[in-house]
């Protein structure tokens, strides 16, 4: 008998599991009590206890209002206290000055979990804010969990649940949506009607006194019947729990967020909008690259990828066959794909010739395949077939310019029925109005999305393919790491305390294992000859002096000096130089001269939201000129060090470049997350930078130059 | 009596206008001569016939074709030949071998006009394209302009005229729409009819045997009833005359493109599909940027900028303020807008304190206007107004999340009203379902573009704020010119042609008034001495090889040079490194040491599509790798020369970086100009470099220290 496997589950699954199992009365109650339902449909208490009915809420529904007896036909209770069976869900829509003293009775009678609708709190200044600590005070007491206030509730359409005010139903489907505005969920609700888009889940978030966002998000995603989470995002209060949580959330489901707050200005609009902290947009976008989540840049690229990630299996490389039957919406398709960084699948000959017999002979067998105007379901029907047989081909884009010769409806259903033949995604561009409602129809019963323009098909492919990427690079990075020779230390050492009280900068790095090239301080000129000697010539003079950090502003630098000789002339030129610029010089620091190397940055700094940062690119005097850097969220495993090495000019010279040999590369990536390893125990670092890091030849290794640093 | 005022019409406006007047009866016809016309619904030639008349021309339709009596209810006519009254233009729909026959009878009565529709010509091969320089011929002979073959024809609204054979009937309007591709205007009227956008003329050019993109785009943004012309372009024949037409057109309208076949794939299958030529995309986007052409990415963005365009006036500035009833939008907007490059309006006290007392507390009076939920038309009337009065304020965005409480139609009504009192443009971004269509008709009454999000509300104020940037740096152009010392030659220097012959780049250089260091060639050590005293200290010497061109890469070049002793010893050193190195040693160039420069690099190139272009950036030895470079189309004109160097890194630090002195940027300029007169004026020379221009600070100067070139 084989033993059972067992599986390593980390703790925080776990933890977060039951987090997750513990919101689910907000969205799967059996018996929901409506705190300020009404009949005077001018009130948003008329309009939520209509949409809980009218959207079949299979559970008790109790109404609370001091002033009725009945509401929509349900028997009117004057407080929860007098509900028969208790609720296991209470919402609560009445003025805020009210709202205390019900949640007081909620946790009397043993409600648990309680959406507060209502507004005039935290988000309209000082005195709501008061209001807000003491409701949050009375829920920690009496244990309830409390979503919201000041939001518009949640929705689950397979429950079916809506607690929202808002009119209008939305179609069953597998989005789960979570939004820190409300207007924002309102509104695509509305928009997504039209356009087939169905949710399992949404949620808003409100002023999150209690319910974080985090956990929000969790519950959504973690539904079975969400196979995708969107998020609109502005700012969260814990960045590091995000990073988490968002990773754990990514492998198993696409995770796609649309972040608020991006520019100087949008952030202004955050902080007087929410009073969330929004951090700098290059930490957001590191961090939703560390924790696979992909970034869209608005509400109709969100859906449109959502819908596809849904619907549609990953392509397993980035090959795209087009399929057309107009020639201009094919060049636009290649035009795309190409700015998507996907290629042109090349097509087999076999495939070239296969179709060649069943195309009209003005049509083109090479990719795109354009079989003309003219041509029908039964040409679709086979050219499709033979693109998706292809091995060359990882997906397939259709495109179908408006025709009057055949229904669109036939070609529709004929790539539905022919896509479901293989794992590929497909992707349909089918214009035309005529019986365009029937072939929407056709297509999202076979799960397949169809856009307006070709571009939109190449820009979901793209975000396809990001995100297997991101999943192969989640399976490397165990394999890589096991490949690098050193294991970096994740452990403090044990002086790192010390060293950082002291602004040793140079032994702190080289604590951690970063190596520094050669040298020795010397404070006489003899010393500095016998130095020299040690470390072997070529060798380097800088100051030292606490007065001037910018030696070289001070014509404090002497390089490459060739002997003993050298060495005390530089001496004597330093110390002329020092006096001149009235610096108190120390000694001078000898270094072993390098030479031929590429120079590079390695910067860490700490971030109010996510906390330490890895910086690197082109090193030298015109860093901010040129920009040419990468973030990343710190600590760095080798795959995220290779992909922040690769984002930038720096990362492809270090390969070689013309007749420049390739560097060290792999010493680089080892510097790299040492580094991160220091960001990461040592919030108390505020900025620390090598410039330059100088990287010699492959295996020749790379020496910290120079290093400076600030703490807190 | 005041004399008449006369205006400068340039000669090619005058030609132009003729050209343009005399394709007039390509869309405003009286007699149309139907060769093909059919009573089978399988057959183009009954769908244009119905077109024809379903659109409701109102002159007289001749029906040509051997075996009917009767179609659509209009006597019918064996040939051309026995219709009684001679047509003004034929329209041909039969099988490509009999249309020469009757094209000669076209001639042969006497019609000057003719859009061939049939396909089967050059578009297939070698033997289409025998038989379409037949016709070719054939219309020479007779004098008879021909639309087409291979095309569907054109759509004039206002005629009304329609002679393609797509169903579907595209609204009224004042956009222009000129194609390269039949598919794209079938998928663009279809697409087109639910959103409200109405075009003037809409035309498609076919193979373009005889009349030729540029006369087809001059016939349709000619045409008074067009404010905005919109094109698909995959290539055209002659860059120049695009250049001319192009700028002549969008300083009177505005002029949108769409090109397809912008990546390398993307270009193979133009010249699969089209047989035209797609010059290099830097090139297109030069052309575009010299000629005022507002450049877009998908047919989307064109017709939602070109709706907005036509409709609403241009800002006067960069400055937009937002106004909207839920905060989460007023972010995105602000995101996109600062995406964008816009700004957002300050605002003025006044209007802050204005609004303060008009709108709900919880909302902010700081741009974004944010008025909250429950606030109807009232607020939107006093809160726009309140706005387009603000002298801070260029432009508005109206966002409405969609809400139960008021009307939407009566807010795009309120908007509609109010913002004809000003002459600021108002985009909206209504979103809701419930009256959505009349909330449309409402808008669009008033000419006010609404769009479903509002990242796209900023898009297209990006758009107006880039044609006002454009039209005024057209009226700049003029002024700036004067205000440049030295008018660069136009003329050819009487030597070129020899300089050229000789590769004598830097004489050429010279010639045309670029300036280079004081340097003089020595072939002896004494003459070295000499020359350097006579430049004066300090020089550098550099390898005179006919062998070497890289003289750094032999150790031919030392710098510095401070004295006769260090020119000798450089000489000898150089002449041991030549033997070395094999060289044959002509000589050394002596040149004075310039110190303290930016180094950047301006080349010219030739582009088959467009002729000579001029690059800049920044120069040294990685340009490719750093690719700081912009693109113009030569020659320049200051104002061009000056956004040229803008668009670069390089350009940036010329003004003066960190604790870098500003360079001579207008001797940059001056030295761009210049190059760009000779890219224009010897298209023999392939390219021809200068790397480095050596800038020093300003009023210095800027020196060429190494020309290098290759002719044809």
């Amino acid at each position: 008998m084989k033993k059972p496997r067992r599986t390593n589950v980390p703790a925080h699954y776990i933890i977060d599991y039951i987090i997750s199992a513990m919101l689910e009365p907000f969205f799967s109650p059996d018996r929901i009590a409506i705190i300020g339902a009404s009949t005077d449909p001018n009130k948003m208490g008329s309009n939520v206890i209509r949409n809980i009915i009218g959207f079949g809420f299979k559970g008790d529904i109790y109404p609370v209002n001091r002033h009725a007896l009945e509401i929509e036909g349900l028997r009117c209770f004057p407080s929860v206290k007098e509900i028969p069976g208790k609720a296991d869900l209470a919402i609560i829509i009445i003025p805020a000055p009210g709202v205390a003293g019900v949640l007081r009775e909620c946790g009397e009678v043993g409600i648990r979990h309680v959406i507060i609708q209502s507004g005039g709190f935290s988000e309209t200044g000082p005195e709501g804010a008061e209001r807000e600590k003491e409701l949050q005070e009375m829920a920690r007491e009496y244990r309830i969990r409390v979503l919201g206030p000041n939001c518009i509730g949640v929705i689950d359409t397979h429950t079916p649940l809506n607690t929202t005010f808002v009119l209008g139903t939305p179609q069953k489907g597998d989005i789960g949506f979570v939004s820190q505005s409300g207007a924002v969920v309102v509104s695509v609700m509305d928009w997504a009607q039209s356009k087939g888009i169905g949710f399992s889940r949404i949620a808003t978030m409100g002023n999150q006194m209690d319910v974080s966002a985090m956990e929000t998000i969790h519950a959504v995603a973690g539904n079975p019947n969400t196979r995708v989470i969107t998020t609109y995002i502005e700012g969260i209060a814990d960045g590091r729990k995000f990073l988490q949580v968002a990773r754990d959330i990514a492998l198993k489901k696409p995770f796609l967020a649309l972040k608020g707050g991006q520019s100087e200005k949008g952030a202004d609009a955050v902080s007087s909008h929410t009073g969330a902290l929004s951090g700098s947009m290059e930490a957001w976008e590191a961090a939703f690259r560390k924790s696979g989540v992909l970034q869209v840049n608005n509400m109709q690229e969100m859906f449109d990828q959502a819908r596809a990630l849904a619907w549609q299996p990953l392509p397993a490389g980035r090959r795209v066959a087009i399929l057309t039957n107009a020639g201009g919406f094919g060049i636009l398709a290649v035009d795309a794909l190409q700015k998507y960084g996907l290629e042109m699948a090349p097509l087999t000959d076999k495939t070239r010739s296969w179709l060649r017999e069943r195309i009209p002979s003005a049509g083109s067998v090479n990719n795109p395949v354009d079989i003309v105007a003219g041509t029908g379901p039964a040409t679709y029907a086979l050219a499709l077939d033979a693109l998706l047989a292809d091995e060359t081909v990882d997906a397939v884009i259709v495109i179908q310019a408006p025709q009057d010769w055949f229904r669109q409806s036939s070609v529709a259903e004929v790539i539905g029925e022919g896509a479901t033949l293989y794992r590929k995604p497909v992707i349909t561009c089918l214009m035309g109005k005529t019986d365009a409602e029937e072939t929407l129809a056709l297509l999202h019963k076979r799960r397949i999305p169809n856009v307006a323009f070709p571009e939109r098909a190449a820009s979901i492919l793209a975000v396809m393919d990001k995100r297997r990427q991101w999943l192969d690079a989640m399976k490397q990075s165990g394999e890589l790491a096991a490949e690098l020779a050193a294991e970096p230390a994740s452990e403090v050492p044990a002086d790192a305390a010390r060293l950082i009280k002291k602004k040793d900068w140079e032994a702190l790095a080289a604590a951690y294992g970063v190596p520094l090239p050669p040298q020795k301080t010397a404070d006489t000129e003899e010393k500095a000859v016998r130095a020299a000697g040690k470390i072997g010539y070529p060798v380097a003079l800088k100051l030292v002096s606490a007065k001037f950090t910018h030696k070289s502003d001070v014509g404090g630098i002497r390089l490459d000096l060739h002997s003993d000789d050298d060495v005390r002339r530089a001496w004597h030129e330093i110390s002329a130089a020092a006096d001149k610029a009235g610096a108190d010089m120390q000694g001078v620091l000898v270094q072993k001269m390098l030479k031929g190397g590429q120079e590079v940055i390695i910067g860490i700094k700490q971030d109010a939201q996510f906390g330490g940062l890895v910086v690197f690119g082109t090193g030298g005097t015109e860093v901010e000129l040129y920009k040419d850097v990468c973030t990343a969220i710190a600590p760095l495993d080798p795959v995220e060090a290779a992909r922040l090495i690769d984002g930038t000019v720096a990362g492809r010279k270090l390969q070689g470049w013309r007749n420049m040999p390739p560097r060290d590369r792999k010493a680089v990536t080892d510097i790299l997350i040492r580094m991160s390893q220091i960001a990461a125990n040592h919030p108390e670092i505020a900025e620390m930078e090598m410039n330059p890091l100088y990287v010699l030849e492959d295996g020749n290794g790379a020496f910290a130059l120079d290093i400076r640093g600030s703490s807190s």
